[in-house]
């Protein structure tokens, strides 16, 4: 998407010398861009495991070219095996990066050495591109459900949590690609923006990448959108997520189930967008059966934003002999949910229509 | 209640001078404990516009006092109601400013000057001693709820919102009052603490007056109560209210409303703490009635803490180019709420069990 009118992607190769890997530094976002230039498998390692880049669609596209730049230095098969290694332990939890990797692990097995820098650089572009068209896809299902609320010119609001935009992916993003598209083709769209406490992803990232793209967004705290759509100021709800279970649960960032609480409780839709490798087909009850990750307590206790001087600060909100606790995703009943928009198209959130919209994926667990 | 092992209330006469009035500046809390002392009206009037001292029976309480050092200046009429005139300014929308104003006013008239200074002492003396009278009562109360859960001795976890603790009244608070009592019964009780974005009441003031009793607790963001309702961590909630209707609607700092539903969601009890003065007999249903203050953005896009080198200081989080929106308060409907603990019992929360309770008020309404 644009930032203040030119297009970007969250990950590039650099145009003058056609081989380095670029990237927007998102641990200085919304107060600086900075566009790292990475010539060596230890500086995108780096990149991914202090959380330059972070969203999962994201950390598998930049493993991959990580995978790439390792090969370019050495194609050897111990190289191969090293730079694999390296990359997997970046982020031990992230689905998508091992997935990435192990694709670029068994494309480039099958090359000669001569051949595996270039089949890496073609293999992560591949993996790059076919995110925006499955990001696209998403997008073009949701701007369905956006249009049919934007009759006669009527501003659309849609309330979202944490960050599921552009800067997650390589481009679209998943939640903010049919808003993308909608603001893209003319309608007025206006995102409530959820803050997304301790992190703080939505104010500093979501307000962000709106913002440079021209969308009109307001953000408000975590506490306020139970209020909003009480009184009528949220005609939808859309967020992203970091796992499906095969019957519909939805594990995403702290907080989304109190907004879909919110979204029943008042009849507003609550949609989730993901791509279909977000789907486990392998459980059914997201309660039992997804570990929720405890992170650490100085991410309640502390926040971090530019100080009146322009630098950047964190001060700490919780008195010194206070303990702070800090589960950070939680899980949405399928229950919740009015609807899944996957690059398929929109699917209730139930074990029925999800093996219906994919039938490789239910035909090989019912095997 | 007790800072650090000594009994305290949040407003008193200086055990020395025994007139200059004293309180502890909220402002600087958690950070610093100080605790001015007032000897002008004009000195208190600040106190209250500038929030040293909050929640609203501390307010109408402060403002008692700043009628007492006003005629203990001068007695005259025309002190007296500019002294009634200076204090209504200062915060327009809190109910028991005016209420003590009008009481203060009434006792004063019928004195002649050379008594008012007397009078007035005493008469702000009576309204601190009837709110600790009453909060006493609403902890015995709420004591109950908890004593029935503590059974063989397990520990009983407690959610609240924002702060309702005895630095919002004289002494004990309202929804802190049978925690308090719980906790010098030697019950084993544990708190949850909303971090209440956007003005941090529950991590800065909840915590620090919780933890400087001896009460063990935990300060968790405001998006984490759904989930650890969900996975049975909380055995119930317990919050204030600043405006009850007749029907039993409550409004509350925002975000409140959205721990009710998770709270119904997850058949978690939750219950509203309040001296009967907070109801608005002339009211029922609150999503109409009640107007809900929309405060500056400011308090969205920054927070204040403390920096490394021990500072305080702001930092904004929001990208500068953002709107913020910054509704205070939210409606949580009656049928949320398990049940209303007044100084005078525990009530449901419909208009048939309030009038029950409170007939005079029926009666009055009635007629």
């Amino acid at each position: 998407m644009k930032i203040d009118g030119t297009a970007f992607r969250s990950i590039w190769i650099d145009e003058t010398d056609r081989w380095s890997v670029r990237i927007i530094d998102q641990t200085k976002l919304p107060w600086a861009i900075e566009m790292p230039r990475f010539t060596t498998l230890d500086q995108v390692a780096h990149a991914i495991s202090a959380m330059l880049v972070r969203g999962a669609p994201l950390i598998g596209a930049t493993a991959a070219y990580g995978v790439a730049l390792a090969m370019r230095a050495d194609p050897s098969d111990a190289s191969l095996d090293a730079a694999i290694e390296t990359l997997a332990a970046t982020r031990p939890t992230a689905i998508n990066l091992r997935w990435a990797l192990a694709r670029m692990q068994s494309v480039l097995h099958d090359h000669p050495k001569a051949e595996r820098a270039e089949a890496a650089y073609g293999e992560a572009a591949a993996i790059c591109d076919e995110d925006v068209a499955t990001n696209r896809a998403i997008g073009r299902h949701g701007l369905k459900l956006i249009e049919t609320r934007a009759r006669a010119g009527r501003r659309v609001n849609i309330l979202t949590h944490c960050n599921a935009g552009w800067i997650a992916t390589v481009d679209w993003g998943t939640a903010l690609a049919p808003i993308y598209m909608a603001h893209d083709a003319g309608i007025d769209v206006h995102v409530f923006v959820d803050e997304t406490r301790p992190r703080n992803q939505g104010a500093s990232l979501t307000a962000w990448e709106l913002g440079k793209h021209g969308v009109a967004h307001t953000v408000i705290a975590d506490n306020a959108g139970g209020h909003l759509m009480q009184r009528g100021a949220v005609d939808m709800a859309i967020v992203g997520t970091d796992r499906v279970t095969s019957a519909g649960d939805v594990a995403n960032k702290i907080g989304t189930y109190l907004k879909a609480l919110a979204a029943r409780d008042n009849g507003v839709p609550f949609y989730v967008a993901l791509p279909s490798s977000t789907i486990d087909w392998a459980i059914a009850d997201g309660l039992s059966d997804i570990p929720i990750e405890e992170r650490a307590a100085t991410e309640v206790t502390t926040v971090t934003g530019r100080a009146l001087d322009g630098s950047i600060a964190t001060v700490r909100v919780v008195p010194k002999d206070s303990n702070a606790a800090n589960p950070a995703f939680d899980v949405t009943p399928a229950r919740l949910v009015s609807g899944l928009i996957t690059e398929r198209g929109i699917c209730a959130a139930n074990a029925h229509a999800l093996a219906a919209m994919f039938p490789e994926h239910a035909q090989r667990r019912a095997a």
